[in-house]
């Protein structure tokens, strides 16, 4: 494999750093999927943890690192709530900046981890602006999501323990957003398990990084058009791009409707209440049965904080 | 602490037999839930895994014993769908006796799993004797949940789980049914963190072993109503309820609505679709705050098999 900018030695090391309560996530056979979809599937949960995503990893190496001091970060949500976290445990004083629509809940759990929130009157991309211009005003660190390494090398132990699974997977789906989930997964699985399939997952509304790595150069939509808040950037970072072209196999776009299908299915048969972001691997195999057919695949649901009433009006009321 | 029939060293024995998919599950504090709640909250999820219940932690050191033979289990769900599981894997000939009014995600998942699937037209009492018929006229081995020390110590595991946490808890709050995840649990927690407090508790629509508990003798009920399927017993095991003596604190009863309250929060703030005996532990500190004021308290995740129209009827329907 080419090199990436991640580092096994460090990945590895990353495990000592994170707390234990984000490691060792359950990863089962989840059966009561596989007649819909076909092929056996494989659950990496990312939810049961008090940030309820898979980026407390990231920022529990962030905030080892700037102990005692400040940092301020641009997020969709997750990041801020896991730096919020971390920050809390370890003396780092945090500034999320965020959407004005991003999810209520994610911004609610930002502001009760005692961080410091500002909104923007924009989308995530106008967030990265004022969180870079808040980091030079008041010369403090900024922490870039999938551009800072430990972001993505503390998304990468998770792919430590999907390569020691016995049997091995024949294909991983991951979320693709800003790209740490993606590289660092596909840098531990094409190092130590190459032969599995690394396939990046992306709503068909926010595809700048999926264009970009069928491109090869770096692609930029105006806007995005997605309920998979999570994932919905427009500008993908260069470098993060130069590493999914080394890791990654496929990246797929999937459509709205079977975003919602996949948390449909995954609250019906799995009992997981997942965000939309989490569901677009499960959204991957419904668009594309075929390709999966008897193949085993192992999915990441990679965070649950959601709106209930947008969920609900998903997944769809019952009574 | 006086003796039960459990045994310390079996106990962390039975860690070497149980398939690792089911041990070291999930335990984390869930801050979203404490505002209301009025104490800090952790939750030890049991149902991330492919039965979705605690159960298989038991079923895995029956398979293991009883490798290539036979046996007949009565189960209100969970303990069948689990020692289905383990008997698959295990050449385990496998049959379920079950009431025809569990769940149906229940039954359906026992049925997938290959076991032999026989209703009763009664409740899980009923479906005891059936099976104890079954296992005579069979000459094959009746597992008996609860007075089956492989039951308890399977559950025990849990224990030691929660009781190597830091810092420790004040109180653990366990779903009580027939008892073997009271007295595993209870049994290892009493063993070395002899200051925690072990509470179970139990609808007040199925209160015979609570009843039990208090009077210290077997009391039987007629009849049970409650929506918690999976601990509506009428008639307590006599070697249960001495083991229960020994090691819970309390016995308490709660009220239906105080379950479908407990279910919702767990949906709400914590993204959890558990079945109503896994919202016992919140239902008993939604009705008597004042106990648990200012302390931190564990509960048990223990299921969550359900079937969906019930459970979107008992949460309520959004949209």
């Amino acid at each position: 494999m080419q090199e990436t900018r991640l580092d096994t030695a460090r990945i590895r090391a990353a495990r000592q750093v994170i707390d234990p309560i984000f490691l060792d996530t359950p990863l089962y056979r989840c059966e009561a999927l596989e007649p819909v979809l076909g092929c056996a599937v494989s659950i990496k949960l990312e939810t049961a943890n008090p940030v309820r995503s898979f980026k407390a990893r990231g920022t529990e190496l962030v905030a080892s690192l700037l102990a005692g001091r400040a940092a301020v970060c641009a997020s969709a949500g997750n990041l801020g709530q896991a730096l919020a976290w971390s920050g809390r445990g370890r003396g780092l004083d945090v500034t999320v900046v965020a959407s004005r629509f991003a999810p209520a809940a994610k911004l609610d759990r930002i502001r009760a981890l005692d961080a410091r929130l500002e909104l923007v009157d924009g989308d995530f991309d106008m967030a990265r602006e004022r969180a870079a211009a808040i980091a030079r005003s008041d010369g403090i660190r900024l922490v870039e999501d999938s551009l800072d390494i430990e972001t993505c090398e503390g998304a990468a132990t998770i792919g430590l323990e999907l390569v020691d699974a016995a049997p091995p997977f024949d294909a991983v789906l991951i979320a693709l957003g800003g790209g740490a989930l993606a590289t660092g997964v596909g840098h531990v699985v094409k190092t130590w398990a190459p032969g599995v399939e690394v396939i990046c997952v992306q709503p068909l509304g926010a595809p700048a990084m999926t264009h970009s790595w069928h491109q090869r150069r770096v692609v930029t939509t105006d806007s995005t058009d997605t309920i998979a808040d999570g994932v919905a950037g427009r500008r993908p970072i260069p470098a993060v791009l130069d590493d999914l072209l080394v890791v990654a196999d496929d990246a797929v776009l999937v459509r709205e409707e079977s975003i919602v299908a996949g948390m449909r299915m995954l609250l019906d048969h799995a009992g997981l209440v997942v965000e939309p972001s989490a569901a677009l691997g499960i959204a991957a195999i419904l668009e594309d049965r075929d390709r999966f057919a008897d193949r085993h695949v192992a999915t990441i649901v990679c965070g649950g904080n959601v709106d209930m009433d947008a969920y609900h009006r998903w997944v769809g009321a019952r009574s």
